[in-house]
């Protein structure tokens, strides 16, 4: 279940012992344990891209368990001509490595675009500060996709760090150059300008720079996340400001309705009071229920907006003075509408 | 109470210094006072994995205490037998520095995988934006697991830390390699492409990257816990904008209720108005405060709906126009049904 | 499409591939994948920034692709007369190269310079404690604006890693000195105390400071950004605080008039009570309907007052206890007007 | 003021300049600027580990301006053993630092084993599900030792940077072994098997690996802080979300009550109506009453019930239509109520 | 407008051009581009401390433009002395350039202890878990002084950086050794012991440890700050939760209210009942309706206190059959004045 390839495509199958032997490698070595590595054995670069495990040597590419992978087409489609042009001097495991990276890193930018406008789409309709509550569907799709995104950035990170591996050491570049050892006519090429290990590295550092802006893309996404979650709370919790001024506005008008009900209440007890056949009565003590609740209303309304615009904080103290306050204005109409009273029933 | 391994076990009892004389280690070497540690001393492996010590000789391997620690098992069912296979060509000490490694490993593993699923769950329960109130015994089962992981994520920082240790010296990695420096076989077999130095990066480099991948996940798990506590905040915070907005609402009926009640109560009164004969009058004047309360309500209703769609933030001016309106919507109610209780009271 | 100067302009069309031939430099070298690169290739500086493109030789250098992206004026205006003053005796890869680096700090500077008075300013706004709801169109501002300030932050880094890249090595440097390589009389000059390697680190080092300098603005802002949300978030959470305290104080002063409010309503009921015809009775029962209320509404005022000073939190208890001894109190003066009114009835 | 050791001890006073002229060092050595160091100069390691300051010869220890430290005690009973016990046979300053660098780290763990169980109660007990709000006291023992735990981390990080600073260079840690510079013999041994600069580079890497284990501990500490504010703050916040339901509970019982209970105020007024001497019409209004309060109550919980459950968020319309609905069917009531009258009346 | 000083002090006017010529400088040099900047550049030390612009030869230190500063002071009074008293034997440039540092640091310290009493006294009275709400006064200082802070910290971080960067090469550290360059008397001297090169790498990891400790003491500062925020949050969260306990209390006392004045309503509506002229019926139902209210209450408060005391969050069908159960109650209670009014009726 293998797969050469040099511009043409030849699919076989083969035990991975035999092909340890025909390489001379060691069966460790095609165990593949880590979702992502890259690594240069006796002549052959091993590498695994998640799904993708290929044997490079100087001649050949062999993909191993390819199938059911959805990377057939691929493999097929694109991989093969672009093995197979020959655009440019270098041999060949530079073109393979190069289509295979190129491969991976396309992988990764495509789930990150996937993503990118989902989650941008997410937080610009959570932003908005017209709603009032957060879409709970929609925090779940930010979650999913935050997810992804952690995903995404440990694998950059773990393909970032395979290929720091292999920069940071200058031997391990150059014996990525499976040609320049063997080969005696590239010894002599080396000397007329072109340098192998040179051009390795500038390849693999290529990949390396697109990953990185790949890497601060997504890190940039993230911080957008965070600030835009700060926003959000701070949009409901504003949101929750006002309602409360509303509702305790409206608690202000049910307050002082009820403290001048208590009058109405009080005047439809069964006790006599002199003032039953006053015609004008009624309309005094309805007159005086209305406007004194529209009055207290109006007083507790502007205290309240007094007592907000104010840097300092409330203290009992004050509330206390502005509870007396109240109070000695509401003994001051209960005064007057006892005079009132008094005086029409004298009268 | 050691334990001497080469293919067969063998179990004796010995005491420390004798032990140290025999291997010629001094006694400060075997006090293993971290709970982490991996070190080459003269021509001996010295390793600690927690609960497992472990003195590895070119020869044999001795786990010391090994007794009460739930490690028996492990020991005679799985390491014995995986010492005694000689599948590859590679000597003693590298077999057993595997075998222990990757017992380590499946440790660590085993524990993030005991954690990883509660987590999850505990997450995906407390994330589900239909609930109210997030469950506290989940809350609880969530910061255990949490604790557990960071501890977890500790232990594999140092074992990452030990193995780096020994990785970044490539003397301390010749040293590892028992067979070597004893051997005049191995140090021919070595010119034969097999290095044994290398082998051991190869290993432990292996174990490394392992760890390196737990410590990911982790990490990883840590993150979802952040972003999910960020959601179940927001979901918690929408719920309650929701019952707030309908609180208001229930609020602005009550008020309505109480500011045309207040009519009721007015003409409860033992007062004498001009009405109490007119039979049309009950009629008028109850339909007019169920119908003004329901007017007002619905004017307050619309009143809230745009005022939180308006981005700008609600003024105190505005909300005293609103009020203004408001009392004179009610002043020319009040008017209409005393024009019309005149004209009643006339006829 | 290039642009050649050397202290005069001129401006040709040249193909990619032949310019490559010309400079003897790989197609390769000429594709600017990356957003901020800063490479010397066979004795040219291939350099990227963001949206200019240049390619600098020992005695020009070339822009690519200007047109269209706002740089013309800058190039025709300032670039040129820069190349052209000789003041120091530097060669003119040392006055081109400052002069494109300058330019590039000179934008990130104008760009945090854009984004910076804004989110001061948006911030200063945000945080006054006189508002009760955070304005929202200025929370869209401040998330545009620190939307911008993140990719600010990785385009700094970027230009830093680049100009790092160059630094870390001595070799890398040396070869940015394009006329070393070639002209004899920089040899001998250099051994007269001027050193052409030096002078090129101290010129990079130069910039690399004042993008260092940005960078830690930059995260200044953004740490200004984080602390004012906390402050916003406290400012918001003591509004509602101080909101709830003024709800609570009115929701009690509507318990205490219901309560006494339930005496005249039990009085309104049409059924017979012994006081129908008492002229004190009506007085009484009114006096005691709002002195009560005041007492209760006041006795729960204190009550709330020592609540929140006490740093316990507190217990089911406690508020039990009140509540049995709001019922004493109450009931004490339910047994009082029953006894006067006894009394009453009897006189 | 001093204080020599060398397995006897002997307390003297002397001033720093006759100190620093007898160990030819100079004055600046022995400033003791910094919290935490540990140098060698001129064959004599001068430390300080905060109160302790203390200069190491080859064959004494003195400690500095030891008096009213706290210090007495433990240089007295266990200092002075420690020195004078030769087990091992490596030479005096081997011991003394040993003893010096145990104490530091013995000090620190009992700093950090101070800090840890109060913290671990204290959180226990804030995150306990039942409680309604925190226990303020318990909040500011919490941020004391967090602060105590901060500024152990500091303690920790500087102890573990003088140590690394010694161990990064090889030269360093070779000025420390005193007795190798002067003493023939051990010149002898070191050709014998024992490295002193190894046996040094171990005593102190033991230490710093201590440290590291304290500096971890402190680490999950903090992260368990974090952790468990959050799980606070969810705590709180399901309280709050799960009264303020009960509240909108209650507020739709007080709604439909003071909805129905219009109906009884109406029929309170002083108007006439049809029904004043039917007998039936009480029972009938008052059952009308009571029993439509509770229909409109359940309507209005079930609604909730929906409403809450529901993920998309409510919208106006919709409760609008809610609204709607409600009048509805209150107007059919009161339709119901009117023909029922009518009937009865009739009859 | 220079400023020269050996031990005697002398102020003089000169340009830049004539500065540079005379100390064979490039003007360059002199830009002082970074805010804090040491450089060695031909036998001179360069350096930039904020305002504070100084060249320090061999034999003399010139500070630049330091009119306007409010350094004068320092300069007359206390740099001049310094810079005189030749205690120890070390050259002139050791002297200055620690006299400079030393000021920098103390500049440093001098900020550190100006903002963090005002930090701690502000964070001390906004933890105080008596007061209700944030004083936003306070917050303001809060966030200026935590502002400052950040400040601070680049500053710190910056000055670091810049000795950082002198002691990471040793040829950087003997540059600065100015007198070691031409003075041949201190050849023959550093070969008696005492080395230059490290003694002013001495100097210099003095006063970066100096900075070290000062960076940690402000980092320690900003953990508090952060600490302190989420205590303040949870001190507000659980007023809040109180008072809102609070208010549902009285939100159940005023529905009991409204349930049981229900019925006194219903008695005073216009409408035959068979109780009008039993004497007993007022007191009957008058008791039934406070003491129902009270029970009424009573049973919610326990419903409340057990319902915040489970673990498990509250279900819909909980508080359904809560509901059902309250209404069972209030039926029976209803029958039973009926069965007792029934019962007098008769009588």
């Amino acid at each position: 279940m293998k797969f050469d390839q040099e511009g043409n495509v030849t699919s076989f199958e083969k035990k991975k012992t035999e092909l340890c032997q025909e390489l001379s490698l060691q069966a460790r070595d095609l165990r593949f344990q880590h979702t992502t590595s890259l690594t240069a054995r006796n002549n052959c670069i091993i590498l695994r891209m998640a799904a993708l495990k290929a044997i490079l040597t100087q001649e050949s590419l062999m993909v191993l368990d390819f199938r059911g992978l959805g990377l057939e087409r691929w493999l097929v489609l694109e991989l093969a001509p672009q093995l197979a042009s020959q655009t440019h001097s270098l041999p060949f495991e530079f073109r393979a490595l190069e289509a295979i990276l190129q491969h991976k890193v396309n992988t990764l930018q495509a789930r990150l675009n996937e993503v990118e406008p989902v989650i941008l789409d997410t937080l610009e309709s959570l932003v908005d500060p017209k709603i009032l509550s957060a879409d709970r569907s929609k925090l779940h799709v930010l979650l999913q996709n935050s997810k992804s995104l952690s995903e995404l950035e440990t694998d950059i990170k773990m393909f970032k760090d395979s290929m720091l591996k292999v920069l940071d050491e200058d031997e391990t570049v150059e014996e990525f150059c499976l040609t320049k050892w063997t080969d005696p006519r590239v010894f002599e090429e080396s000397s007329l300008g072109i340098d192998h290990a040179e051009e390795m590295e500038l390849l693999l550092e290529n990949y390396y720079m697109q990953a990185e802006e790949l890497g601060n893309r997504a890190r940039e996404l993230k911080g957008l996340i965070d600030d835009s979650e700060s926003v959000i709370f701070i949009n409901l919790d504003s949101h929750r400001n006002v309602m409360m001024r509303l509702n305790l506005q409206l608690t202000m008008g049910s307050f002082s309705l009820s403290l001048f009900g208590l009058i109405g209440v009080a005047f439809g007890m069964n006790l006599t009071t002199a003032f039953e056949d006053d015609p004008r009565a009624f309309w005094l003590v309805t007159g005086f229920m209305f406007l004194g609740s529209g009055l207290i209303w109006r007083r507790l309304l502007s205290f309240l907006g007094r007592h907000l615009e104010t840097s300092v904080p409330p203290r009992v103290m004050q509330t206390h003075t502005q509870t007396l306050l109240l109070l000695q204005e509401f003994l001051f109409l209960t005064h007057l509408i006892v005079l009132l009273s008094h005086g029409h029933s004298r009268g």
